[in-house]
């Protein structure tokens, strides 16, 4: 495939954008792209619960005439990105995957949207997730489940699934997603796109309906390293209407991306999680090592503490009551499978929280401790590749490696790193520092920019019109 | 009474620096002064539980051997420096006040207890406090009721009862106390010298037994707002072993201190912090702020939250009883009349204390938007001065217009402004924005300094030998 053949839903945000700019292509066309693409996709993949068509062409047709004026507002100008489900959007329904929210509709816009719509975003809808971004497998019961593009008898992963598909087949050239334990790496782990979970606090919540939030973080899916890095910096920054919101200056993470690995000190962290991984899964996160190696950075096995639930158990099912109670009480029998264990949170006492959070806290000291030693930590996201949709629920264990990150909020992000026997995308996982996701994306660029598993997409709508 | 006629012992933390690097006296004769005069008052006060007199020998010699070497180690060089007996002295028994602790002997110092070491502090001994730091006004059951010096009939408040009435009867020239609803300020007020609470996060509470950690800080009791300012700032500062301690600058306190009120925007909370209180406590306070008025403040009267107790009622005791879980099955029938409130501290539900987070982050936001209309906010401390030692247990309403400090995590400072109908002492309270400790005290300097209360002291042994 030549670039020439390639539709425009078919760029980076980085390729798009240089189009845009140079007028090789208008912000309409690149609309255009995007919604036919979701119009063909969506009867398959179910990735979206509103889509916002009219919406994205005024915004399209007002970005280009801001490009012929000579405004050009950044990165993002004329990019469509969709949004998960639970991001406030000011008049447009915001359902958070819940049946009794489907009617909705927010007044004011959350912050990582106000900054998206000033970035000059365009968005093409609101992507599907799992029943109030609770779970990792399970499929929503009142929005359905949403299909992997790579094969659609299987999960994309969540509970950012939409965000995940929608990335990965072109119906959007970035996404929104949000993650507890694993919700932004996950998806992008199995539907082989990139996902950037940044430092606790980066990325403000105002806005996000929350599951847990002393755990949530929002953050970019994206197809490349650097459309990650560009639209982190897009979003990231104080906001004091989030009470987590880390008073820090916004790196310039895209600014570093180049700077190769040469004298980096990649960590290992073999016993906590590279445990109990698919053969195929295994080879390939060995094989990036290798890779890795040969790019100039150092290779070290390091300790880190095995107990990888340490400070989460009751962390995430108490704060989930607590914000759930109210709902609890009065539409109780609206909710779906998740029911249990938001209702497990109630019987959750303050002195076992407590403990949890003490915990964690070690737990913290401890990974923090560990990255003096070594710059990244390096990993697979998921044990596994993508489940079929029948198997489901075992979120546990979907999300065993990814929900470490969460606990500490040390930044992470997930790149692909091969196909396992089956086809299906493996994903490699980069944690960092606190607040150096420079470092985190420097790393995985590097490695992304030496391989090809990052151009590889689904066949999607072959010769047949299946995926 | 001329300055030569004064003991050693009555000076401030700042004359007797001068004195002790002018030559005019040394460590050693300090330090007699002050032993002297805690074998005097001990057998009518009771402030210490434990009494090093030996240690403080050893230092006081040590010191004056570095001050003839030439080596001065800044303003706590050689000053009796007492430590409420929750802070860990390596060696030195170190009780939290509690009965089954009574042998217990830290193998580590506590951080500030390092930090004082370093600055050249001596230790006369460890003071008396409430049963594990917990109540403001109820007699220790296992090391007995500490008197006010005032009136030894009475409560010199709580929980740093010990720690107030050393440094008012010159015993200790200044004294380590903790507060988690008031236990700083609470005894500075009623035993009428200067207590600083930092902002949260300020100092470190690393080896100081624990209440409430989200609420619990560590500070200085002094009879001077300098001396208290000297002292914090030799505190202060970021400390890794602390899960709460604030990775800030330490800000130079001391050196703001004599820049005047001239323009300070003084707030006025009426309707929060002056309800209900005494008549002499109001008219004194009143009179405050007619002072800080004429010498160039702006009284403005602000609106605060009512509710004082918000995000406080569940945080204590579930916190408390997370920290005393083991002990609570294993010691139980060794506790004083805490017992009843440590253990409902079990009962609390993780809702119940995660909404208490949330209520307490309304009213956090609440409060600093305040204070960016006003550079501080003066009360009274306590509604009441010092109750009968017998009346003993209203903690509530001593605790009830310096809680709401603890639960925002600002700085606030107590200092003397007068004395009750009764002569006994009435405490004015200076509050201020997070991490603007300077302003907070410069504001309280500019009032001691134009009026005489700091000065006085109680008569201490007189005639008959009685205080």
């Amino acid at each position: 495939m030549t670039e020439l053949e390639r539709h425009p839903h078919d760029l980076t945000i980085a390729e798009a954008g240089a189009a845009l700019r140079g007028g090789a292509l208008t912000c309409a066309a690149l609309t255009e792209s995007v919604l036919e693409r979701l119009e063909e996709t969506e009867p398959l993949l179910n990735a979206y619960i509103t889509v916002t068509a009219e919406l994205a062409r005024e915004q399209a047709a007002r970005l280009d005439e801001e490009l012929r004026d000579g405004r050009e507002r950044g990165p993002l100008h004329g990019i469509p990105i969709g949004l998960k489900d639970l991001v406030d959007t000011a008049g447009i329904a915001t359902t958070g995957g819940s049946g009794f929210l489907r009617e909705r509709v927010p007044e004011r816009d959350a912050t990582v949207w106000t900054k998206l719509q000033e970035a000059g975003a365009v968005l093409p809808g609101k992507l599907n997730l799992h029943e109030f971004a609770f779970g990792t497998t399970s499929r929503n019961p009142h929005y359905g489940a949403v299909c992997n593009p790579w094969d659609t008898e299987r999960s994309p992963g969540g509970s950012s699934g939409g965000s995940g598909a929608a990335v990965a087949v072109g119906s959007a050239l970035g996404a929104i997603g949000s993650d507890t334990g694993g919700s932004i790496r996950i998806p992008a782990s199995l539907c082989g796109v990139v996902g950037l979970m940044g430092t606790y606090g980066r990325v403000s919540r105002a806005g996000v309906l929350p599951l847990s939030w002393t755990l949530d973080h929002v953050g970019p899916l994206a197809r490349t390293v650097e459309d990650a890095a560009l639209f982190l910096d897009t979003i990231a920054g104080y906001d004091p209407h989030d009470p987590g919101s880390a008073d820090r200056a916004v790196d310039d993470t895209t600014g570093m991306l180049g700077e190769g690995v040469e004298g980096v000190r990649v960590g290992v962290p073999r016993k906590m999680l590279w445990k109990n991984c698919e053969e195929d899964v295994l080879s390939h996160c060995e094989e990036a090592l290798d890779h890795l190696r040969r790019l100039g950075a150092e290779i070290v096995e390091v300790e880190l503490p095995l107990q990888t639930d340490r400070g989460r158990g009751m962390t995430i099912i108490a704060e989930a009551a607590a914000y759930h109670a109210k709902w609890l009480r009065e539409r109780r029998e609206e909710y779906g499978d998740i029911l249990p264990r938001v209702e497990a949170g109630l019987a959750v006492t303050a002195v076992d929280y407590i403990n949890d959070q003490r915990l964690r806290r070690l737990f913290i000291d401890e990974t923090v401790e560990v990255l003096q030693t070594v710059d990244v930590l390096v990993s697979p996201t998921t044990s596994r590749t993508a489940p079929t949709i029948e198997e489901g629920d075992d979120d546990a264990e979907l999300a065993r490696l990814t929900a470490p990150y969460d606990v500490t909020g040390i930044p992470a992000i997930s790149i692909p790193c091969g196909f396992d026997r089956n086809g299906l995308p493996i994903g490699l996982m980069i944690g960092g520092r606190h607040f150096d996701e420079a470092t985190v994306c420097r790393v995985a660029h590097a490695y992304e920019q030496s391989t090809d598993w990052c151009r590889m997409r689904p066949e999607v709508l072959g010769g047949d019109g299946q995926l």
